[in-house]
């Protein structure tokens, strides 16, 4: 049942069109980071990095959600199947980056998820885009659709933890250590607003 | 007089916008690429150059064909401002690779330049396009005019020597090796034809 | 005067020699990070950086230490003429990155500045290492002095700050803040230790 | 049995060991180039590939030369296990590139195979170098093998040809295709002795 899935994450064509969709969506970023690194002459992305979901945490991601082990409902209801991840400084930064990359005529938004005006229940902040954008593979035009996930560095620190410590789940420990994290949560959004506001006053000087 | 000209090519936002659109065109070539070697299991692109025209070289181009030293005049008349090389074994990759690009609705194609069927007097040989891609900047849409030379890996050969020739002219024993140089290009020519021969029909078999 | 100086950071043999050594300590880096990363299974570093120190703050740099301007003089008191930084998540990791660097057999640690444990009068806070690595040029060895800046995400945001405050040293306004960002030091600080109590924690259930 | 081989190979420590062979090889390819550019005034490698062989691939060599399937094995007599290539212009760059790799202290040389000298049979014509380089990994210092091959884009052209032939074989056509091949191996050679003495009168002027 699920080897037609599996065939098909596997297969040279899907991982060929997901690989020209990071490509297209890295030389986006790049032109945005120029641009704006030239206006406020600093460094606006400190990193990028991309991935591709593995065929094993597609269906673990299908049976969490209870859904069909099915291409369809892979491409209608999986948005992070291909991930773009920006990692700055500064709060302000990912919201012009995400509004420069969603004003261009070839980037379709089909959905934003503000983790930082809403944070998830575990305490989880960034803001997720999912976008598409064309690729012109043999002969037409596909659209690729990838989620996009800004954060800044403080941001980076919890999830990083956060991440870890799912590797860990059921355990007494883990379950202690996630409710700390999840008051720790405060306090790396007091430091995302400290650091902007410091910011903000030594470009007024 | 030139020196607007000097600010102007040296200034950042010329040179910041230069490299957006060699970012934009290396991410196309990059996913004509992967599509291509996947459908013919073959390496299709073999190594990629670009270049933005220092002053020098653009002044010297300007004086060469009688023209003002004036910024409109660059943007009008020196199509080579900036460049984008891509090497390939085959010519029929080269004409592909050309077709794939100018079929993007973000390119505008602007001059084609057939080297291959209409060789320089000198005996230069590759197909050169004039295009335009749409970089957003400064919140508008500025189209970048990009010249993008491909070649066979022969033609390349014929194209280095030449180069390294022009800084020698003057001289007699250039000259001399110049004439020799444009007899050469038909052997060259003749590998190019030879191989592209030898590679269908073994994928005839 | 200072021509000959100038001369030689302009020189390409100058320019090379800095970016062989720039690739080599990178590839440096990339081996260890690959290791760790492998035996840790999380990204150790984050992001790296280098540059070659321009003429116009080497020359700054020799006049606020009250150096002549000679090339001998830069070789011998200017350690960080060529830098490399990395970024990493957690203070552990930066400590065990210059431990697997220096015990390299061709590195030679010149010397360690540890701003962790002895932060700036500023506030701060990285570690240093400056290292010799052997570059093979013009048929001899060259040892190339290095500066190599270590640092996590937090002590980055305020290093940012602190240099982004430089620019507008002398205002009264920028004196006022400094101050701020001093006190503010002692924050990153905390939430450098909070995140490594937690990583650490989390590993070891 | 070639299963504990295979764990092997797809092992991450094997991987990340031959990822930073890989790692160590081309920052020393980059240094050689930069050098060798600066000095001739012209890019002196035009491009570089690497690949680990793959399970498939090694068993099927150890089986066409009669081997056990087996680590040890493996490791003594398979030289091209990770393999390193770059493509050049002229034949006198190879030999001065291998030259200045060989002449570095922590590269230890295996074995040369100079098939331009004396191409193989099939007419294959390239400089191979086994050699050997030192990963500082997991406190201690390891060798690792790799196959190094320098060669003119002119015998690209031809090795590439063979190697699309390859697949076909058994075939009749391709048996004829081959001679041919074999037959024009000297065409190659020709051009790549004509354009290096074109360059050399170039350079005498």
């Amino acid at each position: 049942m699920g080897n037609k899935l599996q065939n098909y994450l596997d297969d040279e064509v899907f991982i060929v069109q997901s690989e020209c969709g990071i490509s297209l969506v890295n030389a986006k970023l790049q032109i945005i980071n120029a641009e704006l690194s030239m206006r406020y002459g600093r460094k606006v992305i400190n990193s990028k990095l991309n991935r591709i979901k593995s065929y094993e945490s597609t269906v673990a991601k299908l049976e969490r959600k209870g859904l069909e082990k099915k291409i369809e409902v892979v491409h209608e209801k999986i948005n992070d199947l291909i991930g773009v991840r920006a990692i700055c400084s500064y709060i302000d930064d990912l919201y012009q980056i995400a509004d420069m990359l969603c004003n261009q005529k070839d980037v379709k938004l089909i959905k934003i998820k503000d983790y930082i005006v809403n944070p998830k229940q575990s305490g989880y902040r960034s803001l997720h885009l999912i976008i598409e954008v064309p690729i012109c593979f043999q002969n037409s035009t596909h659209w690729i659709k990838i989620e996009i996930q800004l954060r800044t560095a403080a941001m980076n620190y919890w999830a990083e933890l956060d991440y870890q410590l799912r590797y860990k789940k059921g355990e007494k420990k883990a379950f202690i250590i996630g409710e700390e994290l999840k008051s720790y949560a405060a306090m790396i959004e007091n430091m995302d607003k400290k650091v902007l506001e410091l910011r903000k006053r030594i470009e007024s000087i």
